[in-house]
This record gives structure tokens, sequence and C-alpha cells, in this order.
């Protein structure tokens, strides 16, 4: 990176083929892939699939879609159509065990409401197929577990939908743990919009496991995680409610405090009801604001030598293509089940503060 | 104010002479105060008074410099010189209550360490001086009654010196408020700053009565409760510490959460050791980003439609004309002892709840 005093520009190559390497170790140099593609099944064709995963695995250089299972036969003409997909690779809920015979299908995405990903993890791995889960990984902490063994004993990698991790601002954010180590740090996280349709799944306890802690809370207790690199040792947290009906079932607003070794601490706000949309790292010196910082496209950064210049990337392209890179390559991941299971670990101490009023250990 | 798509400018006429109007029922016209300059007397000559409001009392039409109280003789040579102060408008600590019989003194401007608020507050008010007194008013909800009930009896004004009352981001802030009427409005407020010499009064308890929450937490305090335009119902908080030695007497590091009337809620943070500056507020469909907030100069608003452009002030400027202006007219002030009292009545909630780890009632 290179500084100028007002301003400072991040030449992080991102070129065509849209690969961005984590941050793992031994991961700095690029390294080759060979001419090898993985196959990529999406499992759930709601809005996310359609508008977001779709579209990216158009540009990525290690993936590509070549599958479709869904609930709803009435989608099919359509993907087919759009996306040249073979009819032996089109599955429903039922059938999709059959997945196992498949030898075209490397990869499943499964991009379900949030109580479906335990099964449909475990039914994938189960088929020998490695699985990319959209976050939450799953509805608990028990959950998670049961999802990384079965990974584990089948031979598949488990990665986890966190598109952040491979974005540049939030790269530039896990960079503070360094700092971290020799002084305090304070984080402050939050995401929070106003929902709309109440019919939606996502308000629906079964479906959803929580409200907006489980969709959008994730990502402020994601950023607050990495930026500090260290686990919470305790929480506090904090319900409102404005709309008992819209919100009969799930969570609509809280804020949590997160206390971690080093004594840093965070400071975040979740909410389906007001929009919030920043993180903030400070240490004694130094300060990084990142306002929206979880937007698909637009996050802006600042830090106490003036703005920050990052490329706006296609940030779902971009994590399929990493994930790929990590199975053809064998490389570790910070996206991997592990991770998701970590922020099950706080969102349930997060639940049980609420209820108890109380300090919860992580 | 004229809106543009992506850039407002809000035509707020500062002029010359640095008369602002603070937003209080029939204060939207200029009025005249005739050739009248109210003649102020600085209790205490440390840092603000040296560096920022002496200063600001030679760009203020209304009112004047005119005496100085101190307890350090080495300092009166340079204020006489520098600001020709009359020798008889010069006291120390011991002969204070002799301004009653000066005529040439309207107001004292208690600027002393946090402790001695109360005693040089009743003490002018007993001289027939009106009274600025820097935040926190007091140490406690009782110092602040006392002082109020003594100024009241004894016919004076009393101000509190809220330098952002009167600050244009701030106003705009304050214009939130009706939004809140018909939605649900989330503040997010904090400000911290990283403390240098350890020997400094504000780590004292008797001299500071507490740590960063006095000095730094009432700008956050005050912001989301003019943000909101309610009084907090109740406050949880949660208190930090890295640095046992430094903070031994004191508050370094507290978060807090406020729930007003109409269900809206503050998070909020302040600190001694880690750098913090904004004020950020939400409602259902807008949201105002203030950051930095709380700076003498240089603070910078956004909002959903884009950047917002306001003048930078002479805050403290401002803030000592509207006072003048008040007592020459006769005018309400929002920055009244009243409003120093409610921040106190927060400030002892909070501490409530640090102490006890409960919801505390304001």
């Amino acid at each position: 990176m290179k500084y100028t005093r007002r301003k400072f520009i991040a030449t992080l190559g991102t070129g065509s083929a849209l690969l961005m390497l984590p941050s793992v170790p031994g991961f700095s140099k690029p390294i080759f892939s060979g001419d090898k593609k993985l196959s990529i099944a999406l499992v759930g064709l709601g809005n996310y699939a359609t508008n977001q995963l779709a579209p990216a695995l158009q540009e990525t250089s290690l993936c590509y879609l070549n599958g479709i299972v869904t609930g709803t036969p009435a989608k099919i003409d359509k993907w087919k159509q759009q996306y040249n997909i073979p009819d032996k690779n089109i599955y429903n809920y039922d059938n999709f065990d059959n997945i196992a015979n498949n030898e075209s299908i490397d990869v499943v995405y499964v991009v379900l409401p949030n109580s479906m990903h335990y099964e449909f993890v475990i039914r994938a791995a189960k088929a020998g197929k490695h699985v990319f889960c959209e976050k939450p990984m799953g509805l608990s902490v028990n959950e998670c577990e049961e999802m990384i063994a079965v990974c584990k004993k089948a031979g598949v990698r488990l990665f986890v939908g966190y598109r952040l991790h491979t974005e540049p601002h939030h790269q530039v954010a896990m960079k503070f743990r360094d700092e971290g180590k020799t002084g305090i740090m304070y984080v402050q996280s939050e995401f929070g919009f106003k929902i709309g349709d109440p019919t939606q799944w996502r308000l629906r306890k079964a479906l959803a496991g929580g409200g907006s802690m489980m969709d959008l809370g994730i990502y402020a207790i994601q950023a607050a995680r990495y930026s500090i690199g260290e686990e919470p040792l305790s929480v506090t947290a904090q319900e409102y409610k404005t709309d008992y009906k819209k919100f009969s079932e799930v969570d609509e607003t809280i804020s949590w405090q997160m206390e971690f070794p080093g004594r840093h601490v965070s400071n975040s706000y979740t909410s389906y009801t007001t929009p919030a949309n920043r993180l903030y790292i400070s240490t004694e010196n130094r300060w990084f604001n990142l306002f929206p910082a979880f937007n698909y496209h637009g996050n802006h950064g600042s830090t106490n030598r003036g703005e920050l210049i990052l490329p706006d990337i296609n940030q779902q392209a971009v994590q399929m293509n990493t994930f790929s890179k990590c199975i053809l390559d064998n490389l570790e991941s910070d996206a991997s089940g592990e991770e998701g299971l970590r922020d099950l670990k706080v969102i349930e101490a997060i639940y049980k503060s609420v209820e108890s009023g109380n300090k919860v250990k992580v």
C-alpha cells in the first residue's frame, strides 16, 4: 500500500479473473491451480442465489454454476435457459441425495433459510460434495459442531459464505489486529436496516432461528472478531422491541458489548427497524472508520491519515473463487466451518445475556 | 436550507458578529439588544479559559472579557497585559466574594475543575452575578439542584457551557426529534480520546468527580438527549478498565445504552484511552452521520441524501454571545442549569448501573 499525506490508494490487484487471496499463512504469493474449475450446485433459489450468487458465478475463474437444487419446480426452466444447466444436474429436496452419484458436481452451495443449513450441509457432505454454506452456518453451537464433524468424516471441505473476508476494506480492518498486540483497541460495529415484507421467512423463528442478530448482527460480531483477532471472553446484551406484531417471533433490535483478551472492547448494534452500517476500529493512536461497512458495493473507509481508496469488488465472486482456490490447492481458509461455529458461540451468549440481563461468558 | 441531489449547503448566516440563535420558541427572528455588552469575568485560568474562552471573547459582539479570578498570582500579569484587564477586576479565590460590589462585572464564567463548580456558581450568584458554568455543571444531582435554587433566589441567570447547542451540525441533529414523533430513532454517540499527563486534575476523583464519563461521556449523553428530544427512561452501562494505575480513581471507559419514550434507543461509549468521536442518528428512512462530531472545529456531517456543508464557527464565541443575548433580551436557553441537572441525573444512573450491573431508571 502506498500512502500519501491526505489520501492513499491500495494497490490490490483484482484483475479480470477476480481472484483475491485470503489472509492465511503461506498464501501471500499467487498459486496456480491449473485449468481445473469447480462445478457448483446452488441449493435454494431465493433472492440471494438469484440476484447475487448466480450472476457472480459468471465472473469466477475457478468455479462455475452447473447445477441447481430447488423445491419450486416453476423456477427450473428459467434457470436452465439462463445458465445452460444440464437436466441431470437439477434436483429437488427429495432426490437431492442422488447428487452423490453425479461426478459433474464438485461443490454444493447451501443458500436455504437458516434452519435448513444443518440438514443440507450434512446431506451434501454425506454425498461427498464440498460445501459452501450461507451465514449463519447453523442455528446453534450443537448444529455447527455436528456439521463440522460430518464434513470432516466425509473428507469434504466446509466454508461459510462470509463475503467480507476477502473484501479489501475488511482486509484492512483485519490488519488492525497487529496493532492490538501493543495497545488497547475499541471496535464499534453496527448493521441494521428496515426489513420489509412481514410474511418473509426471516421473521419466522422456526426458519430463521432468530431475527436481526442472526441475519445482520452476525456481520457486526464478525467485524469485531476479525478486527481484534481474538475470541470474546464475555458479552453483555440488551434487547429492544418496538413492533411486537411484526417481531412476535424473532429479535428486532439488540445492542451488545464484548470483552476480549488484551482488554479490548467492542460495542455493537443490530436492528431490523433502524438503518445502521458501520465498522469503527480505534487504537490509542490510530483509527479506521468504515461507513458504510457491510454493503455489497460502495463501502467507504477513512483513517486518521485520510480517505482510503480501495477497489469495489464483486464480493460473491471473489468469495467463491477464494473458496475454490482453497479446495483446488488444499489451502486453509479463515471462513471455515470452525469460523461459523465461533459466531454461533457468541450469538448463543448474546441471547443468554439478553434473557438473564447478566454478563455471559462465551 | 437548500438541498441538491448529492450535496446540500446550509445557509445559516453567521456574520462577523458571530451571533447564532438557539433553537428556543419565539427565537427564530433576530432581536436587537441595543448597544449593551455584558462584561465577563473568567474564574479559573486553565487551558480552556486561556486557549478557547479568552480568544473567543475577542470575537463576541454581546459580551467581552473584563475580569479574571485566579488562584495563581503568576498568571495575572500576562492576562492583564494581553486583555487590558483593570486591576479592580482581578480577584483571587479568597476575595472573590467582593465582586458583589463591582458593578463593572455582569457575568462570572466558572471554568474551574468540576468539584469547584458548585461552590463558585453559588458564590457568584450570591454576589448577584449571572453565571456561565462549564460542564459538567456539578458532581451530583443534589449539587445541581442547589445551584439552580440559589441562582433563582438571587435573581441571576445560570447557563452551562454546552458549546455544541449552537453549533450548526448539532442544530441539524436537534431537528431529528420531529422525525422521532412518527418513527423509531436510534442514536449512536461516542466520544473518547487518549488522555495525556497522568498527574492532571481530570484523573483525580476529588477534583473531577469522575473520569471520561464526566468529561467526554456527557457530550454523548447530550447528543442522544437533544437528538431524540426526550429524557431517557432507563440506562444500562458497562465499565472497562485497562490501566488500573492511571485510572485508579476515575472511570476510564464506559459504554451505556438508553431507552427513551417512543421506544427510541441510544448506544454510547466514552473513553480516556481509545479515540472515538461520532454522532449517528437513524430513523426508519433517514440517517445523519456526524464524524467527527464533538471537535471545536472540522466536524463533518453526511446524510442519506449526501454530504452536509455547514459553516465552521467559533463555538465558544457563539455560545457566550447566545447566553448574553438570552440575558440582555430575557430569552430562554436550552443550555440552562436545568439542562445541566438533566445530564447529572443520567450520569448518576449510569454509575449506578455500572455498579449494580442492572438496568437503572433515570
